[in-house]
């Protein structure tokens, strides 16, 4: 019997497990938006999260979802008379293409099959065409359990193209995989609070650099509500422009704080050691869907060699368990199953939902 | 000392308080999105809000402030050679209008000055013209407390003006004052939860009628984050677009359950006589800033006839009982004050309250 009330312990790849004393945070007395503690709560937030991704320029905090970012990316910084390249390599970053599309700029997309990834090389080739004012790129891809090499593809376009902007969705990668901001030359950065942050959904974070804000001025038709320019405007108050999400800011900053005290390194060596763990279980019963080498650190995606029933096997232990873990996204449902190893879930939790595995398949 | 963990409780007309009931209900376990378990939990809370609107068109959720709504409405019901009205009384109300002109549409204003009606006689004239797609309306004007004739408007446009859509503001009315969707003829009509649904904020709700969903399939340009035809397709499977703000939703419906328990004729009733005891106050003490006829049942505006230093008032309340109200808005801050009385404000709360403002102006 399906009861909200009392719903299954999360293994999927985002909403992920939050722990009570994060849950409390939700339940502080609430604020005024416009009074002095709203501002207070603000600043010390967003000084916090500029330490965990390596900024001195601007951090946002957005009552929406991660995607809604992908929308205020294009419509801020993309004009009318540019092309936008969209790499995409799963579900996700196809979807940031549409997006794109919706908005009514001019795209092309650099695909490669789900599983594989986006290489400099690739993404050297089509900015030599020199047509591109953009490019998308996603950090860690949910629907595959694939990292791109972030990294390396910055690296290339600081050199070759430093004048092209850079988005990155960084969804299931903030605060769990390195993430230097300014290091990067990234423009745009943005992940929701329902992954590695280990918060529920309402809320998303998004950095952007002082050159994208500057840009955004001159592009027309931004609308209200994502519109950087009026963000800017009232973050200089220790505000947002709309009314914001209070209960989950209180809860990032309860967060952000307890990960700026473990350290950022190690931080992104714990979900190094859970990626491993999960790994080493997956290819001695399974296989990986991704090449070791871009398998990610948030989750991973098994490639179901068994030929289980994975929609059963799910079935099985939520009903044993009440805990559930992700089936294959899209067309790689049966073909694939991911487990999410992302913020407040340890090792302990990964063991124990393996071992039900192991029972299960036998 | 400014201090977020210990904020002053609230008498700002919005956010308002919020019992510690309802803030246990944002703590609870949270859900995956894609599962059974977030469907249960949308489908009862939106089946919960048609009754409460007597609708039974659409009601949809939106991870968002209402303001998002204030863009959405015009996005997707309003063709870009179309031409809206926009009805301004208030800071609100002329947002609004910026906002569509922000969106790119043609937008015309009707404006009284701030304190004074939109009546039905105004917007006849207006409409007679021909010339309008489409009506921006304040249900209740927070930053004046003014409570515009919306029936005797709605009626006279059904009448005379049945093509032109409705869009409704209902901020601070939704869940305080009477609301027949459907019988009204509105096209949409939207609020946050951080007014009288007394949930911290992070959520708006928003009924849509089918004419405006079928409206918005030829409106280019939508955008995607808050696009109807996307929120109505995810809507079939008791989904959201995007990963939703599940805290809140939780809230949502254990507020509604109440609300509706209570019944909705004895809910406008409760704030009827909140709004008669402030009023009562307010008359004997300063005046009220709008006519009778049209103050607001959710917040009363307080003419400063006495000329107190109304921020000064409001600090010296702040640090003997650690609880504020709000000074007027904008250019109306000094000659006016603002006190809430929606939600689950209680008449002990608001005796309490005017009994401290008693004894400061002596």
């Amino acid at each position: 019997m399906t009861d909200w009330k009392n719903p299954p312990r999360l293994f999927i790849p985002g909403p992920v497990k939050v722990n009570e004393d994060v849950l409390q945070q939700l339940a502080r007395p609430t604020l005024g938006h416009r009074l002095k503690e709203y501002s207070q709560l603000h600043s010390e937030t967003v000084q916090t999260l500029k330490k965990m991704l390596f900024t001195e320029q601007n951090v946002f905090l957005s009552t929406s979802s991660a995607s809604g970012i992908w929308e205020a990316s294009i419509r801020n910084c993309v004009g009318f008379d540019e092309t936008v390249l969209c790499t995409c390599c799963g579900a996700f970053s196809d979807k940031w293409a549409d997006v794109a599309k919706g908005c009514g700029r001019k795209v092309e997309q650099l695909k490669v099959d789900w599983g594989q990834p986006i290489t400099p090389e690739m993404v050297d080739k089509e900015l030599a065409t020199g047509k591109y004012a953009a490019v998308t790129l996603v950090y860690n891809e949910t629907s595959t359990g694939l990292t791109n090499p972030l990294r390396e593809i910055s690296k290339m376009m600081k050199q070759k193209y430093p004048d092209v902007l850079v988005f990155v969705d960084a969804v299931s990668a903030m605060a769990a995989l390195p993430l230097h901001f300014d290091e990067l030359g990234w423009d745009i950065a943005f992940a929701s609070v329902q992954k590695a942050f280990a918060i529920p959904p309402g809320l998303a974070v998004a950095a952007v650099s002082n050159r994208a804000l500057e840009k955004s001025k001159n592009v027309p038709n931004r609308g209200y509500y994502f519109d950087f320019q009026l963000w800017a405007k009232s973050d200089q108050k220790n505000q947002t422009l709309v009314t914001p999400n209070i209960p989950h800011i209180m809860a990032l900053n309860y967060q952000c704080e307890k990960l700026l005290k473990e350290g950022m390194e190690n931080v992104w060596s714990r979900h190094a050691h859970m990626g491993e763990f999960v790994r080493a279980w997956a290819r001695e019963k399974f296989d990986l869907f991704c090449e070791e080498k871009y398998a990610s650190n948030t989750l991973t995606t098994v490639k179901n060699t068994r030929g289980i029933n994975v929609a059963e096997t799910i079935k099985a232990i939520q009903q044993k368990h009440n805990t559930v873990f992700g089936n294959g996204y899209g067309k790689l449902k049966e073909q694939t199953f991911r487990i999410a190893h992302m913020g407040d879930i340890t090792l302990d939790d990964l063991k124990e939902l393996l071992a039900w595995i192991d029972d299960e398949i036998g």
